[in-house]
């Protein structure tokens, strides 16, 4: 279970998160956590799960799981693999990655067996209520058209947080809700946190930023 | 370049390709290459990469890469990144994660680009001398049929082979051409060599095998 | 909207429902759904619908339709266009064309607009509740290992059928159940009935049956 | 067989393409072929083939197959279904429907034995040997970032067109090319033909045309 409120970090496939520099983000998340005692969890690619969780203190989350077990499943992502390379936990249905509703729905079962922490996420309201359903640890809504753009949802779209935030609690208390898309400075995160958020899932504010500790710094101190 | 002839180690998502086991599995691979001077190369899931890359003299393969650049394709393998994390060329399109057409031609641009070698699998001679074009550094021909079970295509039909070697050498003589598909022993092993295969890919046959070292040996002194 | 008590028949891309057989097949449903004073609707291949729904008083739904709106879209199925050629209805995430969960959210919401009912398909009583929070005409229950065979889920698996209408009727009771997946014969459709559904979806039962009226005759009078 | 030099219209998703908008262009279709007895055909979507077929001389495609036999495919499109409601030929790996390389290889082959015309889309001429390999009646070459645009491919890269022509011929000389992308006007018609080209694939230019038949006009006087 990853503590709230909370700061999650995916580094995508973007060219700034190979190498020494994901190195230099995962310090610079690593310090602000510690430093402004906010929990954090950063989402990486599969290549990178076992180095970086070596060296983290702030839990290593796989970017997407498979719906396999073991077997013949060559270049699929075994959920099993993502725990023994050091994951805490996992996205599930990302924008960029959707999964069909039985997928969601076994992985969800699969990761809690594994005591894998899950943050599945969704493009709307409904969607967010319909996952809740299926009890994972978080959801958390990105609205599509708002990813990788420089308006957080927390300012276009308030509404789209309140509500979904409504409509996970009309099926369970148990799911928290995570604010995700285009949030950028400590207004944002704050926001997200009035509109009712447990946290923030973001990717190019901090990963793209000049300086990803003064990001970081930034997006801690709103929480 | 991988050296030829090759044997070519896809260790899958088995239970048995787990942490220690794989290390064993590894290992037996390494001693048996080396004891018997025949190159090898070892296709292991995204999540092993950077580990197996570091105690493995034996060159290590990603089991599959998505036809993808630097950027938001959260959850999917980045050729650069299983590059980074060690590994020295990629299975594509294999049996169990088949390829669009315009995917197979990008990824062997790519990876060329990234200086990966390309084991390309294919499913019967038209498809092979298709994949040919695309001037992969191998073509792994495997019959869907006879993958994962106890009868090798080399004694089932040698005449795929056959038919393979001489389709793919009509468009070009500088692709090689693997033989996979329920080989188990030395004899599967030499008739694959015979009939124009300039190595092998396997799975089950050492995976699964109760005694690897002895399973790797069986294999490598057929060729 | 559907009346219910209901009988859906998927006649899948079966041989025996190609040509004068389809014919064969519409009429018998027809006359049995006429006699039997039950409702009845049909799910045909996209190619099919304008030809059936020209004949058929009994309405006639899609086997599936894809979440795209007007536009560059060659080869897919547009919602309007089934609508255009008569259908009344559609099938939604059949077990063999499964789909993503914001598609289904977005179909559901496009169907509803064109005054196309919804029949959605689900493998579970978790995967229902879910898609009952998109609030569709029909769920319906489908476990996957009994699809094709000759034991009825109503007999196999009740407690699936008793608990997926619980969970559906805790989001809503405007979403109906029906239950699918191995009914051959009015004792299977009696119990369907028995445990809450709403009606049955069917296949092989009539589809492959040798006289198909026979077959109708047998499960509508279990209704 | 269809007849070249050739003009292949796919009406795609349009919202121009739908119901007495579909039949004015299909008449214009046949008009023009007629009047400059140049030989046609119209893809269009599954659920209009029985209709089209019906009233159209020129002969009608389907957009596109599945690689499917008889059997439990719910919601997916039959080779032999596109048959029986008059389809004479079909598209094969459309740019907005791209396929599998061994999907590729067996549609060839079950339309062939089904005496359907095929279609096969490429992106480059890499891909259209690579097809070619297959030996399918047409192989039509459109450059992705042309594909719905205002500038043909004929002058926007003449080179990809002589390349695909030429690569194609190295394979075998009974591959027949087509040219698609951004054909508007007899002058681009008449530069695919120049470089090599058997006729022309288009959609928006007619389909999107505020006169159809002056549209038809202009593009079969270019041949």
């Amino acid at each position: 279970m990853l503590n709230t409120p909370i700061v999650i970090l995916n580094v995508k496939c973007y060219e700034e998160a190979t190498d020494k520099n994901l190195d230099r983000i995962i310090e610079a998340v690593n310090t602000a956590s510690e430093r402004y005692s906010v929990s954090a969890a950063i989402a990486v690619q599969p290549t990178d799960i076992h180095r970086v969780s070596i060296t983290s203190k702030v839990p290593v989350l796989a970017q997407h799981v498979d719906p396999i077990k073991y077997g013949s499943h060559t270049g699929y992502i075994l959920p099993e693999a993502v725990k023994f390379a050091g994951a805490k936990g996992t996205l599930i249905n990302h924008a960029e990655h959707r999964l069909r509703i039985w997928e969601i729905d076994e992985l969800v079962k699969k990761t809690k067996e594994l005591e894998l922490s899950q943050v599945v996420c969704s493009n709307n309201s409904d969607v967010s209520r319909a996952i809740a359903v299926f009890l994972p640890e978080f959801v958390a809504i990105e609205p599509p058209e708002l990813i990788g753009g420089d308006i957080s949802v927390s300012k276009a779209k308030p509404e789209i947080i309140e509500k979904s935030v409504e409509k996970v609690k009309e099926i369970t208390s148990d799911v928290k809700v995570l604010c995700g898309a285009g949030i950028k400075n400590r207004e944002d995160v704050a926001k997200a946190i009035e509109l009712g958020s447990d946290g923030i899932l973001l990717a190019s504010g901090i990963v793209k930023a000049k300086d990803a500790y003064a990001a970081c710094e930034e997006i801690f101190r709103g929480i």
